[in-house]
């Protein structure tokens, strides 16, 4: 029995349900499809069918920003739910089995007789970095319907990523889940996710971190787009002052994590970059994992920094090594 | 304009088209599910849902060992072909994407309102080896009317894969290409594929190497299995008397290639072991290349080592490093 105020979650994650297509690429690929390297683009059935047919021999995997959180903090030890549309297809029932596999509960009916699961089409560069070609699929219908508000009064964390800007009924649903946890007394995470995401929605972002935002993850190039500054130290006092918690990660430089009047530089952990696919989804899961079991905010960014460098390690988004021991290393 | 008598193939790959979905697993899943470590089981439907509902999250990627074979030859800058039987669903669409995209000629027509495309459920174990569970699919329907006999006989090698004597239709269309190729001259390479598969079939492998089998490759298990012997060099000296030349390869301990009385011993080329799934696919494809190239034995050889290297250093059977670079090393 579970005494009815304690989170029987430790981490609801709310993203888009993605299927990912891995394929290596060169500079010139991405030139001449008119990619923008290291962004991610939505594209629509036809492009998709365009980049798919000229892109190289592909590797598939589950993937989805929030869903990679969510399989990463799983692997870590802690409760973890994911709500999510997949549709009643083959990829589907492929996203449905990994984040299930992974330990995560997964309970979200899929859509039937509609689009199909959605599909990101991920060009790896030589360096390592991914450029993505989402396109949303089922996503689109995700909404308020689907966001169960005992589940997200259950969960200690619930926590969104930016990209659920993009399908048109999946803000409503991330407003309804928010509004949820606080009222249970729960706390709020987001990622910004992507520089062009937050241009796309810039108000709503702002709106959202200010009002409704505890814990907030961005990389550099984020928050300087949310903010609307090239001076990273003036956006670093600007979210400071909006959220409880922001982690802000720098590729190789690490992360500054910033709590009240508090602020902790925290390493990189060094690695030898195949493909950056997952990288902060990753770092988020082993911060909020480690948060979950009360770690103090250094350590949580310790935590961040090892999960993605496990994550660069290797070609896809999900965790193959034993993550539990990587951080029990010293 | 090619001259009618020059093949317009290097290679024509016979095989079943199979998705792979690789995953993780200790020895206790192999144990709990009766698994032999390091063998191929055909598994029914029935049998593909209860280990994928219980085997961890997973990632797919076309596979088939003929498949294979054929991806890491393209790669090495042969002229190659491939022929297998997917269905019309999305799996054998990312089938047919991944070989084309390998530069592969793939023309085998779906099979349409049947089995659905063939997968492998393989798990692989911390020491890197894989355990392999097919459930065949479409490929059962493969039979004689899907070998062209002018495309074998546009290919200077035909590679059929041992895999080929389990589905019902399948060996039949395996003679009717070997009597295609040599009745246009051409070569018949094959690879014995499973000791438990030789095992099934061995009165029919054992007369197929000795009658149709110009080029074999086998492991060393197989080759045991083949010739009922538990004496390496027993089984060497009877392959030496069937077939013109058969390359025998040894794990770590490289291969050992026989070709009328001359014999070559080839290192293995040292590498840290991640899965070593399309290992032997692999040193078959470099190997072939190298021949179609015009390399000597020994040369062909090293070209196998390297491949197989290539292919155990990473998760999957399909090649992502450049090929043609590592085999330019010295």
């Amino acid at each position: 029995m579970t005494t009815p105020d304690l989170p029987t979650l430790d981490l609801l994650g709310i993203g888009n349900a993605i299927v990912d297509v891995l394929a290596r690429a060169d500079d010139a690929f991405l030139a001449q499809h008119g990619m923008a390297k290291g962004s991610m683009t939505l594209i629509t059935t036809e492009q998709a069918g365009a980049i798919y047919a000229a892109m190289g021999p592909g590797v598939e995997g589950s993937g989805g920003s929030a869903g990679n959180t969510c399989a990463v903090a799983a692997a870590l030890g802690v409760r973890v739910g994911f709500l999510g549309k997949v549709a009643d297809d083959t990829l589907g029932q492929v996203f449905g089995h990994d984040i299930r596999a992974a330990g995560v509960r997964f309970q979200t009916a899929p859509l039937v007789g509609g689009a199909p699961t959605a599909r990101c089409l991920i060009l790896v560069t030589p360096d390592g970095q991914r450029t993505m070609n989402t396109y949303l699929g089922a996503c689109v219908t995700f909404g308020p319907d689907d966001v169960d508000e005992a589940e997200v009064a259950s969960a200690a964390v619930t926590y969104m990523e930016g990209y659920l800007f993009d399908p048109p009924a999946a803000q409503a649903a991330f407003r309804k889940a928010a509004r949820a946890a606080h009222a249970a007394g729960r706390r709020v995470a987001m990622t910004l996710s992507d520089p062009f995401c937050v241009g796309r929605h810039r108000a709503a972002f702002r709106d959202f971190v200010q009002n409704e935002t505890d814990i907030l993850f961005a990389n550099e190039a984020e928050l300087l787009s949310l903010y609307e500054t090239e001076n990273f130290e003036e956006a670093l006092r600007q979210v400071q002052a909006e959220v409880m918690v922001a982690a802000v990660t720098r590729s190789e430089l690490g992360s500054v994590v910033v709590a009240g009047d508090q602020r902790f530089a925290v390493a990189a952990v060094p690695t030898s970059v195949v493909d950056t696919t997952g990288a902060g989804d990753a770092y988020a899961a082993g911060f909020l994992a480690a948060m979950a079991l009360g770690k103090a905010l250094p350590e949580c960014g310790r935590w961040g920094s090892v999960a993605a460098a496990e994550a660069i390690s290797h070609f896809g988004a999900r965790p193959q090594a034993d993550l539990k021991a990587l951080v029990a290393q010293a």
